[in-house]
């Protein structure tokens, strides 16, 4: 630890919209200590230009990214950037002793090929992906707990399995019966011009993008087959819809057992969920919105039982830039420095 | 006719959004003439005291409900009215030998108890509901034509049943796979105050409502069994989502034959909907926006095969007052009328 | 004529947001025909390929800008292009006997040094610009019908002026006394990635812009110093707000006569706008909504007096992309050709 | 002080947006203990019933509204209610010992007169209403410091009065020249089901509202005469648009010094707000966006100056619900307690 008392730590691609999560959310985490910004087309820019309500904050200057210094001076580095970037950075930290939290798709995945086939482009660094580990704490604690690499997952992955997964670790569903409709704001495409992206565009209006070959499905299918124990296809579809964050998944999916009813699967929900402060499972017939997650770590659940079709739909919504991206990541580091995993995250979303 | 040439049409409930479309509708529409408004609360109220921008286009006044004044008045009557008041009105204006076209869901359905037992109200005008037709005129175009009486179809089910009806009618699927997640704006819930519509609740968030339970599912599931031969129970899943008008209806449903292929379909949908002008089969990778819609009667439907999972998906789009609802109703009355049935209807939306 | 029985016109610069307004537009002109759409970027593409919606009204396809091509095609054309870009087209689409209406800033000067000033670019068409009469029907509605070449006004520039102008013509106010607050929507910054107008940063958020130095002030100024007999300087300031299309334009002047009350002042609008069908001046105590105008040519204006300041406040609302740009645009046409100046132009808006 | 070390305090009027704004802000606080809630039409209600997405962090009911009770368990209540309703508990309150910040316009006026032209209510608690102390506490600091009663400003009037005060005591404009164009989002207009704050009708529009005659006017007019030593009138326009949260006011006034160019300006209003830390006065040629405020204390502030008119124009940009109302709130509290008044309060919005 620094002077402060406090571990200092970096963010390698900080004028995106995780980049700037990751700045508010350590300056008000009481062990970080922000001491590195890197970026590239923005590099030699105070911070507060890209950003000028932080400029009562910060007086950091974005530098250029130099894989030494950033080892030198970082004892946890978050890499935000685009996918196919971070596999190229991760080894020279890891080299240094930093603590590496990839919020990229580059360490997520058990099977390099399946990046390959999904992401087109080829990898060499087949043994430090190896030691990665998928960072979403409710399923692999305990692994993120002893990792140096963690993979930060997706933000439609993180809303999809914490729906589904107490399903298919109790095997309480027939897997191929799973459907998966998620809703997301505009904010997960980013911080660049974009014409789909644009108010004028996305406002008053929704659609489907990606069907049926959304980059999140083998992600989604590679933590349910794990926790099925055998392999799983799932059918996900996204949706943009006109908001700035959030993502609602609505997964559907077959009962094994006809007799189970709502309440029954409320109750194995809060145990699969007791130690897990960051999902709250919603009483009985309550529904989530996105809208009580924005700003915080949270993942709202709710479910309903159809006795008709004997099928549940599970409902999960969190905030896409927070659970979905920054705040998760920095969940991970409270777990891997081991501190509690609620330190200096926000829980209190303002509403309206 | 009047002396104008035109056919003389009323409207009651003029002052909610259905209503309002009416009159913009009608106002445009080279066939009819305006020449009643009714209403409750608003009776005695010039029109434009409830619409200031619509004061250029109308001098007409909000009147009582005289059921009597109306049948004589009127050759054709819209009934734009909660659900279970149209019941009590239709037969005496059927009686005075009036076309009605009930917006409502009082005359929805073939088999009384199913509406009944949904919509608590016992009926008493059997005999008449037995007359009404389905008005969806892309399924039920010819006995539409001969109708006096028509129950025009629910917003989510329009969206839901011209997207799925291909399908059914065609046996390409496993009627009880089909999953209906639907998405639409504000304007459904009407014109009156209600916290949750507000801008400061309904914007920035997403949710599901009346999950397993809401009352537009009889009545897409009555249809699916016409034309699947067979009883069809369908699990659909409304969502409310920050915009004003649209509705997004995403189909699953897992295909018999795994063989088929999205061009095979696309045909199939293409040849189905030929003789429906309202309809638009969306080129191969294209899916619908909902803006596409807004402020004219069409349906957009795109298609989408996963050969991992044989599953199809399809999304329509409509604008939920227009298709949804108003202009649909004016197609109907087109129909009844044996003129052309894009009559006086809008068919480009502005954009963006 | 062509063999329809209308007049043959093109658009150049067809793929932006002006340029789709006016494909809307002359699809739906009884006197129009749509032959030729021209673009930089897009040309080579079919139209349905930018904007899917319209494949089913639109099978002309976007072709490279060749100035005779136009010329011997088209008797009409419309460019809506960036600023600067039309100077150099439009005195050879004229020598070959075209009517040319500009969307751009180009044409709107009496004094070319302003123009050169305020946008930074020198200019050679000095005959063919003093040409040019300013597009705004309300103001100048018989030298529009004599004109070969208008300059359409802009956006904020049409709210502001039929605001302000019967005030300055009657001299009812201290000119130097104007202050015009104007807020629009995010669509008049076209269609082209722009990082302030995502969705992202638009929504939820308000601000001013080009404070003390929009390039509409002196176009404001130019037309309110003719109305006035002198120069005049106003204060105007644009404000951007979360929505796609609108402008609300909110005049603040002190009354030369402070024994002036609301009620004058109406008749005195209504007086000024008595010839003008797309103007409407709304009954004393209602004020404008900008929605009440989207998809029309329409100008709601609204009008108070502040008896404690002998202020008036004029309101006035607009479409941008409509009465601020393509539908003013034909209504011109319209003028220029001897036709009703409503002909063809949607007077209705849908609510809500 | 109990036996957490923090002191206890309620809130009358819980279930509203002012009210849930101070729940949270009052689970965050390090020296505040929330220990009732008081309401009337939802007295008897878990608040997690009427804010589920608070279920995991207050097991509060609302309560009834029992002076006796507040008092003897308070040493602090925020009124949070109508207009009107204040006046007839703060008494009681006060008389039990009770610190007592009232939200409302009750307590807001050093001359009862005007508050009952304007509010239309008769006064009995004169005697009371003269101990009140305006709770602006960049203005009226240590008057708050002292006091027992604070009657909130307005959220119109905080951003207004932040905006001109430094202009005004310092002399350097001519005030009568004053005009303030204000522009506010929804949550303004509370939570309750009302038709024009439906996202049906407000959203994708934008409209003045009171115009010339808004109720914060007055008050606004109060603290401008205080400041200037004599009576001052000013121009107020309030503008509803399509947002949630956040307030906008642009000031626009003659400079009596033509010579003052927008870096005098800079310089002054950084040495009036030197000692104020909620208040940011942002670098040449920056203006505020709302969004920068949303969720915390801050008030941002831009300002510019036309050497062509000769006039400024100051931009202040607050969260409504927070500086606006709530959050300043507690601001007065942590200054009549003696503490910091940053103490608990976020400055960190989340941005997009």
């Amino acid at each position: 630890m620094g002077d402060s008392g406090r571990i200092p730590v970096g963010i390698v691609g900080a004028s995106g919209y995780g980049g700037v999560q990751l700045v508010r959310l350590i300056q008000d985490h009481p062990n970080l200590e922000l001491v590195y910004l890197g970026g590239d087309s923005t590099a030699g820019k105070p911070f507060s230009e890209i950003y000028p309500h932080l400029g009562h904050q910060t007086d950091l200057g974005v530098e250029a990214i130099d894989l030494e210094v950033i080892g030198n001076r970082c004892q946890a580095v978050f890499l935000s950037l685009p996918n196919g970037l971070a596999c190229d950075m991760a080894p020279a930290l890891l080299e240094k002793g930093c603590k590496v939290l990839d919020l990229s798709a580059d360490y997520r995945f058990d099977n390099l090929e399946t990046y390959e086939v999904w992401y087109g482009k080829q990898r060499t660094d087949h043994a430090i992906a190896e030691t990665a580990v998928y960072g979403l704490p409710e399923l692999y604690r305990d692994r993120i707990s002893e990792a140096q690499l963690v993979g930060c997952p997706g933000c439609h992955c993180t809303a999809s399995l914490l729906a589904i997964s107490p399903l298919l670790k109790q095997g309480l569903i027939t897997p191929e019966s799973a459907i998966i409709d998620s809703k997301t704001g505009t904010s997960g495409g980013g911080r660049k011009g974009s014409i789909p992206m644009l108010l004028s565009e996305a406002d008053q209006s929704v659609g489907a993008y990606n069907v049926a070959r959304h980059r999140h499905t083998p992600e989604i299918e590679q933590v349910c087959s794990d926790l099925a124990g055998h392999e799983v296809l799932v059918q996900f579809t996204p949706h943009l819809i006109p908001m700035i964050r959030g993502i609602l998944a609505t997964v559907y999916a077959t009962l094994r057992d006809p007799g189970l009813v709502r309440d029954d699967l409320l109750t194995i929900y809060q145990a699969f969920y007791r130690s897990s402060p960051w999902v709250k499972i919603l009483p009985s017939g309550t529904y989530p919105q996105t809208k009580w997650a924005l700003g915080t770590n949270l993942c709202y659940i709710g479910i309903e039982v159809d006795p008709r079709t004997d099928r549940i739909i599970v409902m999960s919504a969190i905030d896409n830039l927070m659970k979905g991206q920054a705040s998760q990541a920095i969940q991970c580091l409270n777990i891997m420095m081991g501190w509690d995993e609620t330190l200096g995250l926000p829980q209190l979303s303002f509403y309206p």
